[in-house]
């Protein structure tokens, strides 16, 4: 991390509107963990759990908020949400390779596509006809961007991210390694002994501020689009079926999916490995657990769950055999109680 | 749309054997739906639900069943399955970009591998020893064709597949992108302290017609091969094992996943998320539903499930507790009634 | 498997130390089924469901145990554990084309990365600044080696591997394609409104003889690093979050998915699409299967299971619907119990 930016306490809390305790000249170049940061390094200190570790911290600076100030004995930064605060800070010392301007000469770019001059194409990427790359956009290895889509200003795609045809990005949208958007949604009719395939004829269009995990795929719609609105945040191996509909500002954990043309809120969290089956509609700000399955549409806002606990095998094995007894034991139940009652 | 072919409703009624209601002389070059289509377009009544839009749908041509003609005020085609004609005649409005014949001079071709003059290898392909590329055959960009492999007459790589080694595609073969066929399957002995590895010696065959979605990974098998029959539908991000078996005809919702040597019998459908584990046998036409887990061999057609219910969390919380002791409930049940009975 | 080398009975007891039975001369070319495997292959019995094959085999050379032993009429090796000596042995028949030394003319080298002359890099590979590929070495095509990463001797990434930043693989790592080692963990807070996404400061570490399969993702950590220790082997499309940390010698199956800062022990199984939330720790040897959740931390080695049997729909629907009433189910029969104590 050496050769890094310093920046000083004071500079910091002016910068983001934090209230600063200690000296003002303290001064950081880098990150790391209230554990294991070095005195010229910046941390942070938001879940409690942590709190008995702040004393010792050997950090430059401490972002916290004003209840743990007193227990802080050096430099520190007071903020109401810590671990959002240090979100903004630790940007700082995030360092992309500044990617050159142009088009590797490996890149194979269709005569009637636009890239912009200070976009960056990198190596091996393939851009056919009629796309368009738009100003500040990075595209790093083995990227391609189909006939026709669009990459909106300033987005990146880290590195082999495929666009299939008719995306539209908006802006600044990250897309890590081996994305897939825009894929034929699987759209089958059983046709007396075989299957015949239906044409997908609508496109993707995911709005700005989103970002899209290492392997999720988005199909693109049957007849009209798929849609992320803006500040979608998708982890890894994430499935979005054709025609699917994804509010402002909606986080989805790794390798959860979501079936054809359902409709999920604004303000949504779908943890890993949930599932949301097709044409359904969830309301904004529902919480699902992870590896939950939704059957039916979801009216009111709050955290729903389904999937039963973990045990010792040896336990779960009589319960779950029990699990298919379940309506016979409750008629059993209920017919003792009348039994009693009579 | 514009510059689309255009049909009139005499030529569909025609080419697709259906009966034509109105002016045969209408026309329409695209497709929308219900709701959105405009007089040049052409749309679909098959889901019941739908039936309330058809009054007022602006569509140029509606495919319809026979009962839902009444409804209808323009011209229209009657079908037995309206979903299967619409399929059908959708597919003249999809148009793909003429894939140029001939390898792009980007690709990397090695001397022994067969490419047909009527083939098209796009952008940064790579194609290794001895591998056979059949007549018609689109080969979108980063495709890697690998030692041997063979890619059947009028196939289509959309871009970005890899096909490891010994693996042999039918005809008519569609892949979406990032799916990896013939990668080693998953074999490992425990010896006394740490995993020796099995070599995959067998290999991949998919028949003519199959379709594989983005990032579906299809493993090689051990010894003998890994086998979908012709017309298997693979959504995206599928997990195939060595050694499975897929009879013709199933269809596989996105993110189920096959355990080794497991056999799925013909026209089975698979639901999204859904596992099955190794060595097990489906019959013919089985339907599992999504998220469910097979963990024993299926003689009988028919659909089967596992999981829980979806419940607000504070409900199902409680539930679940109580599912840790069922076993426990059914045998105080068993005591109950039995002293009801002394 | 015409021209493959030829092993005689004599030969193979030598060199994996296994007592040999009937004519040493008996020779080898390959490696079939008990069923399938001709005079001039190799195969082995080690399921005993598979016994009664035996006394048939065409085989020329069976390995088995000493119990199998008078049931073979033919040429066999008797090794305590036939599966781990079959593996050993096979391994003597894979072929892997050989990866000519050197860099292939359509990759892409920054000048100050370093590849050493015994490594083979494939057409259309990109290696980034100050990667470092060392000795034997090979990456198949379509690999990106990011910033900095370092690729240990003698790994082998089959091709379409991309390590993004800050990643370290040990010696001999096998990695199979489409799997993205590296990307950004899954980091954002949530400010006011909107999302703010946290930088991820740290990288991925694997250690030697790792395995990964297809489609698989590694993140990498928020401040420190995502670790694999050694002989770790994970199957196709699994997905570990950033920060997660797996012990030496713990095999996971496909679409098993591991959350954020998790500690997975040493020699542990976890079964397909199981997952693990964040920030638990699993004590050493534990197994879970498959689809099972894991949602508190294990202390004590053993086997835990998650989920519900799999019954035909029509009765799991029942069974199902009870399930949302188990907490009143179970305060009913208290009340019975209670009422017939008095």
């Amino acid at each position: 991390m050496s050769g890094n930016p310093q920046y000083t306490l004071a500079e910091l809390a002016e910068r983001f509107g934090l209230e600063a305790h200690g000296d003002p000249a303290t001064s950081v170049d880098g990150v790391g963990t209230l554990a294991t940061a070095t005195p010229n390094q910046f941390t942070f200190l938001s879940n409690p759990k942590y709190t008995s570790q702040l004393a010792d911290s050997q950090a430059g600076i401490v972002v916290l908020n004003a209840d743990a100030l007193p227990l802080r004995r050096g430099a520190a930064l007071v903020a109401k949400d810590p671990y959002v605060a240090y979100a903004k800070i630790a940007a700082l010392f995030e360092r992309h390779a500044d990617a050159p301007h142009g088009i590797h000469v490996s890149a194979v770019v269709a005569p009637s596509a636009r890239v912009h001059p200070t976009a960056s194409v990198g190596p091996c990427c393939v851009i056919e006809d009629g796309a368009v790359i738009e100003e500040g956009v990075v595209l790093g290895p083995h990227c391609a961007i189909g006939p026709g889509c669009v990459v909106g200003a300033n987005s990146r795609l880290v590195g082999r991210v495929t666009l299939v045809i008719r995306v539209t990005l908006g802006k600044r949208v990250l897309i890590h390694p081996g994305a897939v958007i825009g894929a034929d949604g699987f759209g089958i009719a059983f046709d007396r002994d075989r299957w015949v395939k239906l044409p997908q004829l609508g496109g993707v269009r995911i709005g700005d501020d989103c970002e899209i995990g290492a392997n999720t795929t988005i199909d693109r719609g049957a007849l009209e689009d798929t849609v992320l609105e803006e500040d979608v945040r998708l982890d890894n191996q994430i499935q979005i079926a054709h025609n699917v509909h994804i509010g402002a500002h909606t986080a989805m954990a790794g390798c959860s999916a979501v079936a054809g043309s359902a409709k999920i809120g604004r303000y949504c969290l779908i943890g890993g490995n949930a599932g949301i089956l097709g044409h359904l509609e969830l309301a904004d700000r529902v919480t699902i657990t992870a590896k939950s399955l939704v059957t039916a549409s979801i009216r009111e806002p709050g955290e729903y769950s389904s999937g039963s606990p973990l045990q010792e095998n040896r336990l779960w094995r009589r319960n779950a055999a029990r699990m298919k007894h379940l309506d016979e034991y409750a008629r059993r139940l209920a017919a003792l109680e009348k039994d009693k009652g009579q």
